[in-house]
Formats: structure tokens, sequence, C-alpha cells
């Protein structure tokens, strides 16, 4: 029989906080027909609740140091101020949205990420299992899973965990139940030939023609992982996925990646 | 047919915020048989974090004068860090716990409070309804709902609602469903005859045996609203309240409040 169709799409903290950008995001997300799983960052509305609190903000590799004061940020920012607005938003926009951190209904179990080369991420945490059979209850009572960058240890703490990572590991775990569509939402069309060009979008991308265009240097920088994990995330049974601008999420813009060539 | 059982707690901001209170309510609301839901407050907090941030708290016949700063600061504190530690402690001890705030779900609609007397709250809604069908669906699931003490007026404003209230709207809604056992936690064993003695707990109160009290004197000054809201509970169709210690949510404990002498 064939699956049904589930689109999961990804926003990061820039669009979510840019009061022009988000408005449009959410129209775009909420024409999307159900079922679907809005997944949120939030980190530069972190770091600045932070420094207000006199916290200092620590990244490596692009990843928050993660201390208790600071686990306690952005569990305000993520889990509380960011997620609850983007609900009540989508309510108004009649999605029936819910609010999930990975610690609601045990959506997603996680551990301590253990140190490494001498960096300790504090309460971060790197994904064990997502409980797709909890969200397809949600999901067939016509509800919208609206998840924040947090996870939990199962034993009662919570932690910090990339969104980009909270979607790919949603959007496989579902997989095994739906069609799915993964959208990681940017401030450009998708991926472009040249960086400064809006015109030269790739507008597919296979494991062959991703192969090419690392070697002649097309793709390069932080693209590349992005991509690699989208592969990743498609040999685990997601349908496709779409790297595209917050504005257009009809799944006709933007770089599709698929599996077969 | 008889309806089923539901127990509905209530637990305020002093009890949430309190090291060693905290884990025994949470450990005898983890022994309450499902059905059941959690409310809770955190007005503390929200002040202190308030006044790390240089806002000024300001109450009002004890409610909060919520203007759109406050309003932030809530949504972190009741529906980010309280909210969501309290989901991931009932994880660990076995409930599979839900947090919500009255967007998620649409669960409790509110409007503004309008300005009275010269006075505006500000961000404050008063409740219109709750959707009995929407929590009864997530309790079907084996799911407990944890909710914190914010509304939204389904065009996409959170506003911020005393906890109280919302255990009250939500019991009677579910009465029309469940057999609701409605408890408000207390620091004190429950409705004291003399307020300095744990001994003198009044076992039972009815509406008859209320007015009595009231009119001798017995009980006086903000217990004699609570018990009201109580009695109004129950004419709405709560099958009882009870009063009691954070610690004794048997049910065997405190003063029951019931409608029948």
């Amino acid at each position: 029989m064939e699956k049904q169709a589930l689109t999961l799409v990804k926003v990061g903290g820039a669009v979510v906080e840019d009061p022009e950008a988000l408005p449009r995001l959410l129209c775009a997300f909420s024409q999307i027909a159900s079922p679907k799983v809005l997944v949120h960052g939030g980190g530069r509305r972190a770091t600045s609740l932070a420094a207000r609190l006199g916290i200092e903000s620590r990244l490596v590799n692009g990843r928050r140091i993660t201390d208790e004061n600071m686990l306690e940020v952005v569990t305000m920012v993520y889990g509380g101020l960011l997620n609850k607005q983007l609900v009540a938003r989508l309510q108004a926009l009649g999605v029936n949205a819910l609010g999930l951190t990975g610690a609601d209904i045990d959506a997603i179990r996680s551990h301590r990420r253990p140190e490494r080369d001498g960096i300790d991420y504090g309460f971060v945490g790197d994904v064990d299992r997502v409980s797709a059979p909890m969200l397809q209850a949600l999901l067939e009572k016509g509800i919208t899973p609206v998840m924040a960058p947090l996870t939990h240890d199962g034993r009662g703490t919570l932690l910090n965990t990339n969104a980009d990572t909270i979607a790919a590991e949603t959007a496989k775990a579902l997989a095994t139940v739906y069609d799915v569509t993964l959208i990681y939402t940017f401030e450009k069309a998708g991926v472009l030939a040249r960086p400064d060009d809006e015109q030269s979008l790739i507008p597919v991308i296979t494991p062959r023609s991703f192969a090419t265009l690392v070697a002649d240097g097309t793709i390069a920088g932080g693209m590349i992982p992005k991509i690699e994990n989208a592969l990743s995330a498609i040999r685990q049974g997601v349908g496709r996925v779409i790297i595209t601008h917050s504005d257009l999420l009809d799944g006709q813009h933007g770089t599709l990646i698929k599996g077969v060539s």
C-alpha cells in the first residue's frame, strides 16, 4: 500500500526571529496539506537572552556549549518563547499546532554527548530514538507537531539538540510510516552554483551529481555536510529532501535532493 | 453508564520552585491512577526572571499586570522552563507527560480582559472555553497533560491566565466526560479551623457547613473565594474538590469539598 505523504519543515532561528519573514513562512507552512511537522531553531534569541542575563554564549563548531545556566536559557527560549509564539500564530492560521520538546510524550530520547577532544558540550544531547508511534497518533488526530530543539535523557534532564538533527532524525523515524518530504528552509532560493547568483539554482542533486559538484568545487564548505546529511536521510527511508527559501514550501521550488539518479 | 474517574491536580509556584517539595509532589502525582492532569503556576520564578531583566513586576489583587515584556517573561518561565522541567521529571517517573499551554491543540481559548475600574491588566486572558474533546483524545492515548497558566485568543496572541482558573475551567470542561476530582495543593494539610494548628483540619465542607463556617468566622479572608470557586465547580459538574498538602494526593487527605450535605 502506498504510504501517506507527510511534509516536515525545518526553519532556522533567523527566520523565526524575523518579523517580516516569519509571517510569510507560517502562511506558506499553513498551506501545506496535513500531515505535517514544523521543527524550529532559535539560537540568536538564546544568545541575546543569555547576554541580557550576563551569561556568555560559547560556540564550538557552531554548536552551543550548554552549561546549567545556558540550559535554562534555551529551555525558556526554545521550549517557551519561540515555540509557543509559533503555536499561537499557527492556531490563528487554522493549523492545530502542538508544541513539543523531546521530553513531551517522550518524543525524542537522547544521551548527553560524551567529552571528545577535550570539549565538553555540557547539556547537549545526541539522539537515540524518535517515537514515531506517538507522533503518528497525534498526526492522525489532525494535530501538527511544532518541535523545539530540545530532547531529554529519560532520567529527568532536558538536553539541547541541534534543530537540523531533530528534523533529520524525526523525518527518518516517520519514514517508517509516511512518504516523507523533508524541507530545509534557507534565506536563499536553494543550493546555488554561484553563491551570489539566485539564478544559478541547482534544481536537482542526486548522489552521482553531488560527487561531481563536489569534485569540481561547485559545492563547497558548509553545504557539503548539509547535503551529505540529506543523502543519508534518503538512504534511511526519507523520500526526498528539499533545500529552499522559507517563503516557498510548495515542493516545487528550491533544490530537490533525491536518491535515484 | 458510570463515568471514568479523572484527577486534576493544581500545584502552585511555591511547590514547583521548591527543590525539596517538588520531587515529593511529582512522586505523589505519579502514583495517581490515570487519567490525570497537572496544572502548575510559577509566579515567583517569573518575578525573579523579570527582576534579572530589569522588568518590574506589578500585581493588583494578586494578579500580574502583563505588558508585552512581561508576557515574554511568563511565556518563557511558565511555557518553557517550569513546564518542560516538570514534563522531563514526570517522564523519568514513568508518566507520559505532555506540556500544554492553551494555544497548544487550541486547548484553552480566552479573551483579553477589558480594562475595569481604571486597571488594564494587559495581556491577561479570561477563559472562554476549554477543548474537552482534544484533551480527552490525549488522555485516551495514556498521555498526561501538564498545563501551564497561559491561554490564547485564537488570533495569534498568548495571554497570561491564573493557574487556579485554568484548573477550575479544565475540571469543569472534563466533567462532561469524566468523574472529576479537582485537587488544589497547598503548603498546609487543608482548610484549618485554626490557621496555625494542623490538627484543626476541617475534613469535609458542604454548601450548608460552608455557610455556617463563614458566619461564625472559622473560614475567613482569601479562603472564602477559594471555597466559593470550589463549590461553583461542583455545581458545574466537578465531582469533588480537595484542598490538601502537596505531598498527599491520594484523595484520602485534606479537606473534601462536596455538593451534597
